[in-house]
């Protein structure tokens, strides 16, 4: 190794531990930090995440990504330490451009912000939140432009979470899925609801956590590389491939939510526990938001909402909770698979769950291109609502106030969900065209077939490659929304007998 | 606040966000990391204890404290900041002579030999720990060699965990106890054994788990300021007096162990949480392991093993753990000192305790002062064990591998545990004078006075004094262990009719 190469790597290094403790304070504090401990907790945070900021944009990690990046030392790397030279080296120069005084007033306001929206949220009173709204969208518009001064600000920002992704892009598949798939909701609509009286009880918590360890099991989660843990919102957060973490949020009297927030948070953490471990320590275990969610959406939706999912296991749900044991399976398929128009994008079934998409995209266009302003922002949420989904907000909890994302500034995050469930349907495809159906392997319980195909094809490759790379070297074609589409209408034309 | 006491500040706050992470980075591996993750965590907890070393021993920390101890400076102090700036310096002193890679190289082996411990214990293989064992016996000589050259090993280690303790004080106490304990035990070993057939049973862990909250409560635990966790072992963790965390070792087989453990890890979280909230980011925040341990053994065994404890609680117990009901409190009084020889420290009854502790600091003694060599230290260990308690162990697991401390080198920290309970002997009389009777004040469930009594002669106080300030404060007199020999010999010639 030479020297540079050392010195690199042993910088790499530093900022792997901080990455670290950045992970075990966070999971920390959203997991166990008593009431009492959270200001310890977030002295701690802002110190660590300023001293890994410091160390990052210092002259001196500077001077080493410039000497990587000299042929004589770039070109005998391998590729994901050329990845992380060359990422790498873009971040730094997008966080050099950045002032230092406006990149710290931003993160003030933005905890400002967020504490406002909490607020705002429980008053169900968007005028509380929409002054800092504002703020976060014009903070978000003069970050943006610092880091990429040339480059449009709402394309910057689908770049940060899906590299190489714009809206030329995003448009053509959502306008399509649009156009496509509401009126198949609507043609939904006009069929009889199914009845979902049987599933209201009471259901062991303990019991609910052992059928959730039972599950993670069941689709490859490896327990000697995780642990579980609860939380106000499930999510799923990474040490490194050998310590992948997800947590639940659980309900006396909903298990099935619970259930597939399992499977969803478990397809990410697989995605994670499968990355090539030689990987660590480079840009290579960065995965792009889309492709991430691609694969918790296809464990939860593609798989689990499969009714050939839960033949070799439905005996087991109802030996962990009795309940179960008289609920017929079809009548389990047709409630998880129960579309219907609601207000909370979280509570969505999967069909609506992409207008609910569609809706944030489409307003964080608005605000982005045509200038928007926050005052403006429920009005439109609340047509665009009615417009893909038939129904008014009739407060702001349930309707513009119900993510936190924008409270921090979190714009162009959203359409990765989406993004996702479009990659499962080519993924879905061209998986049938290798291994043969889906169904049958999943009723035989061969579900680690499955899983072997997702490493070989995605998760060991980690976030070595773009998405549009990804889509283009696993299923031979460039991005499209037809295969989703086909799925959407061949299974609720059988569910609902359209 | 002048430039220079201002910069000081800055320091301390530095030191406190590195005591944090420590402190965080620990409890997850010892209550939540997966197999797999465990090597990043040693990684991690390697990094930042070697920064937190390299900033705490840099020529710029070193000017701080020189800064501060002049007396311009030092006499504007407080009374915490006086103690900060003088145990600081020291310890700054102490850690300057100590070679950074030394110290580096040190932690990491003591990682090794805690892993390698736990492997030989679960196999009984003394020999897979033995190196591992001579290694930090080494290092330990070395450091603390390098730490104070002019001052003996032995004392050294031992003034570490309570300042000012050395083997002088601790050979005249315990040999004190041995003379009067050891006869009195072989009068108890005369008597007919109580029958504890009625406690097998399998008692649900969740129950355990909300009995233990309920005991906690009761104690006085601030469950705002703390939180609970499983390990293999009990221990208490403190991140700052809002976070306060203990964990529990539960057993499907036996629910008594884990109340105790409870009771006691409760006792020493009562402790930090009452201290004066203004010594935070002070010295004044770390207290000596002798008046910890007098805290947590005087709730589980002044208090915890006190028949009158139990009588307004007792019921509770039966609606947890139902098999309660049928064991009356007399039995369970009966069970709870059942003196006995057994091989394991952690199961041992309050009096035999003591012998565990002896047998310990007789061995540490052989190590630093004879130098006896790991090799033969289970010959050892065996002899000890038969004098002192008759019994001789058949194998290393219910010998020597029983406990972690010398594996990560915490030599000199057993006897802090037996002069805990000698000046439980101290305080109980004290407290009897000022508060009279504590079987009445238990019995009336006035446990909080109690508490009150500790908060305000110890707990508050934190660790601004040494032990043998506390007890000359507290009692008005020296250190001695005739009280809690009177305590033993009054209190086993009632349950033992001796």
């Amino acid at each position: 190794m030479s020297e540079k190469l050392e010195r690199f790597r042993e910088y790499l290094n530093q900022m792997e531990q901080y990455k670290q403790i950045m992970a075990q304070l966070e999971w920390d504090m959203q997991t166990q930090t008593p009431k009492k401990g959270y200001d310890y907790k977030i002295d701690a945070i802002t110190y660590f995440s300023g001293e890994r900021f410091r160390i990052a944009t210092s002259e001196e990690t500077g001077k080493l990504f410039e000497e990587m990046e000299a042929p004589e030392e770039y070109e005998a790397l391998d590729d994901a330490m050329k990845l992380t030279v060359r990422r790498g080296k873009r971040d730094y120069d997008r966080n050099k451009r950045v002032p230092a005084d406006f990149y710290e007033e931003m993160v003030r306001a933005s905890n400002v912000s967020g504490k406002a929206w909490e607020e705002a949220k429980q008053k169900s009173d968007y005028g509380l939140f929409c002054p800092h709204l504002q703020k976060m969208i014009d903070y978000t518009r003069r970050y943006v432009a610092y880091m990429e001064p040339d480059k449009e600000v709402y394309d910057t920002l689908l770049d940060m979470y899906e590299e190489g992704m714009d809206s030329a892009v995003i448009d053509r598949l959502f306008l399509q899925m649009k156009e496509e798939l509401v009126p198949l909701f609507r043609k939904i609509m006009e069929k009889p609801e199914p009845d979902n009286g049987c599933f209201a009880g009471d259901y062991d918590i303990n019991r609910q956590k052992e059928l959730q360890a039972y599950l993670l099991s069941y689709i490859g989660f490896d327990k000697e590389a995780g642990v579980t843990g609860e939380s106000e919102h499930p999510f799923t957060m990474e040490f490194g491939p050998g310590d992948v973490r997800v947590t639940n949020h659980f309900d006396r009297h909903d298990a099935v939510n619970a259930m597939f927030s399992a499977i969803h948070e478990g397809g990410h953490a697989i995605f994670e526990q499968g990355i090539n471990p030689a990987y660590v320590k480079t840009a290579a275990v960065d995965i792009g938001m889309a492709v991430h969610e691609s694969q918790s959406r296809f464990y939860e939706n593609i798989l689990g909402r499969n009714i050939n999912f839960w033949k070799p296991v439905y005996d087991k749900v109802g030996e962990y909770l009795p309940q179960f044991r008289d609920i017929p399976l079809d009548t389990f398929y047709r409630e998880i698979n129960h579309v219907r128009p609601s207000f909370i994008r979280t509570a969505a079934d999967e069909l609506t769950y992409c207008f609910h998409i569609i809706l944030r995209y489409e307003l964080e266009k608005a605000i982005f291109r045509d200038g928007v302003n926050a005052e403006e922002l429920p009005g439109l949420w609340n047509d665009k609502m009615e417009e893909l989904l038939g129904i008014r907000p009739q407060n702001d909890a349930e309707g513009i106030l119900q993510d936190m994302h924008w409270s921090d500034g979190s714009f162009g995050y959203f359409p990765t969900y989406l993004l996702g469930t479009i990659f499962d349907g080519m993924f879905l495809e061209t998986m049938e065209q290798e291994l043969g159906s889906v169904d049958t392997l999943l009723s035989d319980g061969r579900i680690g077939e499955i899983t072997g195909w997702l490493h070989e094809k995605i998760h060991k490759h980690g976030g070595m490659r773009t998405a549009a790379e990804t889509i283009r070297e696993v299923c031979g074609q460039e991005m499209t929304a037809e295969p989703i589409i086909r799925y959407f209408k061949k299974k609720y034309t059988a569910i609902y007998g359209l």
